[in-house]
């Protein structure tokens, strides 16, 4: 395997998480203490900052404030949903990218992202091939959704699993204050892919947390979401629900869909306001108080409800990249093997961007309820190991010290 | 000052807190260990459980369980919304209270609530005074709004700012990852007053909050918040806006009140959506991206977030008013007295009920800026020593472990 000096880039895309900046801080302190990596980079607003030639030089950032990344919610580099074109239909900004490499002679390319990151960094890796220049290009993965293929689990989906849970479980104690009856509905992220929505469970199994749950993997039906729903009203007078947002009718139309026409910079519908829907419809047909609560940003950027666990794995997913290329890898996306039994155990591994770019890992049907209104005993023991842990938070006058990054432009 | 032996009831009453267990369980265990009071009771929602005669025994709850409830959002025993009667009107009610209290021999009543809680406390404590019935009848405040007169300020309050200002600073975070334009509206709850939309700017003083924080106390004028958030958004293409639930425009109405109906027990509007109907507004104006974020019950239940200080002087507030009653004092509300120069310190005092029922204590004016979008430092100074201290949560499992009461229904 041959040694390569150079310097590095460090991106970050999609949507943020509590913990990407962990994943950066992995790659950055890292690629600053390698011997063959020159000079470290971060891409402003992920490979857009490429494109514009954005670059921050991160050697002149004051450690401590690094340190501190790891804490720090949403992506501190910022962050971009921009699609790059298909290389053999045009390639403008393949030739730009490859521009800006040779300009600051970029050897290692670290992209920290979704399914659809992984997409852009396996497109960038394919041309610098084609085109014989010699660069390593790694994905560190991040998604609240824990939809990307061939890992155990996302650095960020704990975190925001964690979020889900605790928030479900006191907004259970609020909802169950009163003598009067009461529907609560909860609406969490998650367009495909019901990881999040199931996190909800983890309340319930803890004693407090929704009667039912309801995830994209089960086509909705109204009729019987609502007889769901009244069924337990009435025996209890009250019903607490979660709901993914991305739960749709049998032909695949979104249940919010009505709602809302926006779409983001990938053409994905942008969801929302469920929540409150289901509530009026809920309330329609029973007469109940009816409470339709978004946990909307908070579950991806509560950085304050962090998992230790997450917070450790995403600096190791990151770590793990920059070693992997400096020692000849590329064209890789770091990954987690895992095992439960005898004690949660994690173990890096690095899988093929190929294998991983555009295709969504979905919640076994076996691991939902035969009803599709609840989860079974094995998401909760894939999930619990995963939100273990309460980092020690740096806090100035009782509030979070987020990271404060210089963002020298590079020259 | 003659001494009373007797029973007690403890009731909690009005919107839950994150911190009003630990009032209930300063009242308990002082009550639980003074002499003079033979048994203690926890009234089932309220003054309701006491007409409706569903007293629980606190004798027989597991003190470890007590102990957890400091930790434990809502109302542990159950709320209720209940207005009673005019005495000279219609005494149904108060014949029945008495009723009961002479059934548990009761001579000791606290009252855990808020403005409303205090009126109902008033009108038991002048009921049983002219009725001649020996009873001491004390008031333990609580209530998030922070509006009660004659205190410094409201256990709940504090943790509840502390949840709104970590929440915008996450928020600040995740909603300036992308470099494209981006409005945030972010709702807080506050019918009459200011002081949780206000917390906002906690989050601002920190380094990353709202750029507009509007409070109900100034009168709301629709094209001046256009051209607020306009004038920041075109500057810098990103603006963050914290509303309280309760803006009104200059004749009273509500801005949110065309899109709910709904009213509360006490005929109070409900109110809600507000911040995606602003939202859309801005969208319709500036063509920017929007976001509408309702904290809605989180902020009242985040008791994973709450301050030690809210937990210690909620705690201090229930055994404050425990041993007032039984040295003598009746008909009084405990309230807190608090200076800030040179540390901050907090001193329990008693005022009388008929002064604390039904008054609304509003955000001074001149802690507003002149133009009614933010506040000024005095806020900051006020606020800011409230939120101090993180308590040490138990977690099971890093989820909370919230109290478990056994509630024996006393016979």
């Amino acid at each position: 395997m041959s040694q390569l000096k150079g310097s590095c880039i460090i991106g970050q895309s999609g949507g943020p998480t509590s913990v990407i900046n962990a994943s950066a801080q992995g790659v950055i302190q890292t690629a600053l203490n390698c011997p063959d990596i020159t000079r470290v980079y971060g891409a402003a607003h992920g490979i857009k900052g490429v494109l514009e030639d954005k670059l921050y030089d991160m050697n002149q950032e004051d450690p401590a404030e690094l340190d501190l990344l790891q804490y720090t919610p949403s992506s501190a580099l910022g962050s971009c949903r921009y699609k790059l074109a298909d290389p053999d239909v045009d390639d403008t900004d393949y030739r730009r990218i490859l521009e800006i490499f040779r300009k600051y002679d970029v050897r290692y390319f670290f992209y920290n992202g979704g399914n659809d990151s992984m997409d852009t960094c396996n497109k960038i890796s394919k041309y610098m091939q084609k085109v014989g220049y010699d660069c390593r290009i790694m994905g560190v993965p991040k998604t609240i959704d824990n939809d990307l293929f061939g890992t155990d689990h996302c650095p960020g989906y704990a975190s925001a699993a964690k979020y889900i849970a605790t928030s479900c479980m006191e907004v259970w104690q609020d909802a169950h204050v009163y003598d009067t009856g009461m529907v609560t509905i909860i609406e969490i992220m998650g367009r495909h892919a019901g990881w999040l929505a199931g996190a909800a469970a983890l309340a319930t199994w803890a004693g407090f947390g929704p009667d039912l749950v309801y995830l994209p993997e089960v086509d909705f039906d109204m009729d019987r979401f609502l007889a769901d729903v009244t069924a337990i009203y009435e025996k209890t007078g009250k019903c607490m629900v979660a709901v993914s947002e991305g739960i749709h009718y049998a032909d695949g139309t979104f249940v919010s869909e009505a709602k809302t026409s926006a779409t983001d910079g990938f053409g994905h519908a942008q969801l929302g306001g469920l929540a409150v829907m289901l509530a009026e419809t809920v309330k329609q047909r029973t007469g109940a108080k009816v409470r339709g609560i978004e946990l909307s940003l908070l579950q991806r950027c509560g950085a304050h409800l962090a998992s230790l666990t997450d917070i450790s794995e995403a600096y190791l997913a990151g770590k793990t990249a920059v070693e992997a290329a400096v020692s000849g890898v590329t064209d890789k996306m770091v990954a987690f093997e895992c095992t439960r039994e005898g004690g949660y155990v994690c173990k890096p591994k690095l899988i093929g961007l190929t294998e991983v770019a555009n295709v969504e890992k979905k919640v076994p049907r076996e691991w939902i309820n035969a009803a599709g209104n609840g989860v079974e005993q094995p998401f909760i023991d894939y999930a619990l190991p995963l939100i273990q842990g309460e980092p020690s938070l740096p806090r100035e006058h009782s509030l979070p010290r987020f990271a404060k990054l210089k963002k020298v432009l590079a020259k």
